[in-house]
């Protein structure tokens, strides 16, 4: 991948369209019983028509082996190392509620989740309690006052929450109190360096008042944090490619990422249909968008290959709305594959197409794992898909004399 | 490839075991009559059965066109960057005869050899003098005493020898003496360095004390000296990937790899079969098993085509045995290429395969370098098929939030 320094210089501005349609997770594997996919199983005409315009290739998101978080999926995507810039869970949740963070603030990802009387957790997600009381013991923690740090507790959605701490000489180089699985009991929350030891006492000292406060409730009786983190300094997509980047993203994490990387958020409904009328609305004003599809993720997520094939054809019965506006360049891929076989996030590489005038399309007719492995593009790691979109919108410079 | 810091916070255990058979050289070049590669020319039924349920490709184990010696080879399937982590030849061969070195020792690899009246070197090898002739002129060496070292001179198979420099204040920065070619005199061996300037002048002393205890030799009258070398500071599997690892490999140079990557060595007889054996003997005991198969490389070298073509044969009748094990993850490859035809190491790319259930397999068929060309892998760094077969096994946890 070239630098960002190079890719400064050669990047220009022009009046071509760039719009990535990221499927969650959409890549999977075969079904034991039929030996197709998800992909391979949906009826997808649209997506197969793009497919045969296309250069088409597998993309690795982090290198193979490597099972991509959802941040990190992303990151590579829009064109960052992943490994280089890593954004802490703490900042990712903050942003996905538009908290306004100042450089300073320490964000953790917070989950209520229920310990029984020794103390031991046996539901890191508090039986995914709802928004609302969510909001109810948030307003309870907020009122957690200790001497060192300003502390607010925010409700995300279900189970999640975040806490920011602001103050003087904080440091987010803190270890996890969250254990990450069931049947053990909370951590400590240790310091990875001298300078954050005041702050973990701070942590370690909420975490008592929390539990405290919260010792009455039938589920939702101790919380887990996770992610210590402060804004990341990131180069933006503005200042890398002179795009005007927009994001129409409805889950907070996708929304949060898209503005550590300086997107535009646009205000548009849940569904894809919903989000494709935001696109017609927002076309004139940006030269990228973003658009996140989740259901793919969260089905496969689910482990329910059949509603995970649904929601391919659901995407794919929306397709025509967004081919009417015929951008310049189309890349329809995913941040990850979650096979419904194994229910979660995984490592295989993803299908991913790119639609241009010039894209200089191969021979490939079909939007699938093993269709788009013959493509053009091959196997290749997904921070190149930037410097191809940017291409074929006939928005970079030729490098050198 | 993701850093080794990385992959310690990714890693966990589980019960899931991975088998790696590493077919020493097994890549070919076509033969000139039948335009068959020695893996095309062999009747291999077993083998094609797992490609057919694999991730197939072709690894190269440095770089295209970087014909790996054995150490960096194996380094690299075992998730080493071969340039990074190179270890000295002297300390691989020490090591293989398990040889316990001290952090300060310096090793050397040495060739008994032969050379003309004039100096000249006219056989590399000795005439590959037997092991046990080597003893006894190891022996005679021993008695050389030189100030300002503690010199030891072991016996490794046929014309290979070890020497071993104990004291203070040595330096292993020396060239070679071996000049790695029949028709040339040996080289003096030159320091690297200003603190390497004493170290030179004890082991020229060495050679010349060598050359007269040797000189009435019918065939072994010189030695020849490679790879002076420390042993090396290098991050062991167990730590970075958290596996109890296990070498099955009868030559000493592999043990001695393993050895340094932090592999139990288990016992085994010479033959696949005996090292099959040992592989279910001790099967239960450790989650990563190193097999290392050695007669493709030994009759590639050869320029035995037909030899080289029965090895593979012989191999294939042996995996039964493998097989009836199951492990959740099985990869076969090889190191390099030795194509019967150049008689030598080579710097083609060899055909891998990986099965596991969660594989994602291909199309391909046939364990083969044109075959495996194809394969969902494509070409790719063998770095990467540690991190594979770690996803593969379900024992890494996902990267970033």
């Amino acid at each position: 991948m070239i630098e960002f320094e190079h890719m400064k210089k050669i990047s220009r501005t022009s009046p071509s369209k760039i719009v990535f349609l990221i499927l969650d997770g959409v890549g999977g594997l075969p079904h034991p019983e039929t030996a197709k996919t998800e992909l391979e199983s949906a009826r997808k005409p649209n997506l197969n028509r793009i497919a045969r315009d296309s250069l088409c290739g597998l993309i690795d998101p982090i290198s193979p082996g490597i099972t991509p978080g959802s941040a990190p999926g992303h990151l590579a995507i829009f064109g960052y190392d992943p490994i280089k810039y890593s954004i802490g869970r703490g900042i990712v949740e903050a942003l996905g509620i538009d908290l306004e963070l100042k450089p300073d603030d320490i964000a953790a990802r917070g989950n209520f989740c229920t310990v029984d009387d020794r103390g031991i957790i046996t539901d890191r997600r508090a039986g995914r309690l709802s928004t609302d009381e969510n909001v109810q013991l948030c307003r309870l923690l907020n009122d957690i006052a200790i001497d060192g740090a300003e502390i607010s507790v925010l409700p995300v959605k279900e189970h999640r929450f975040v806490l920011i701490l602001r103050g003087e000489a904080l440091s987010p180089e803190l270890t996890d109190s969250d254990p990450q699985q069931a049947g053990l009991v909370p951590k400590k929350v240790e310091p990875l360096s001298p300078q954050a030891q005041r702050t973990a006492e701070i942590v370690n000292n909420f975490i008592s008042q929390a539990s405290i406060q919260l010792q009455n409730e039938p589920s939702a009786n101790m919380v887990l944090l996770r992610g210590f983190s402060r804004y990341p300094d990131i180069p933006s997509i503005p200042e890398i490619y002179k795009l005007r980047a927009a994001a129409i993203a409805t889950y907070p994490m996708y929304r949060g990422l898209a503005k550590v990387v300086g997107m535009q958020m646009l205000p548009s409904g849940e569904s894809i249909t919903e989000q494709l009328n935001s696109l017609h609305h927002y076309y004139a004003d940006y030269d990228f968008f973003f658009i996140h599809f989740k259901n793919t993720d969260a089905r496969g997520e689910d482990g329910n290959f059949r509603a995970k094939v649904q929601a391919i054809e659901e995407l794919d019965d929306a397709l025509p709305s967004l081919l009417s506006l015929d951008p310049e360049v189309l890349v329809i891929t995913g941040d990850h594959s979650t096979p419904a076989t194994l229910a979660m996030h995984s490592w295989h590489p993803v299908p991913f197409m790119l639609r241009s005038k010039w894209c200089r399309s191969d021979n490939v007719t079909e939007f699938s794992e093993q269709a788009c492995l013959a493509g053009g593009m091959g196997r290749f790691p997904a921070t190149e898909i930037m410097p191809l979109a940017m291409a074929n919108a006939l928005k970079l410079n030729k490098f050198g004399a």
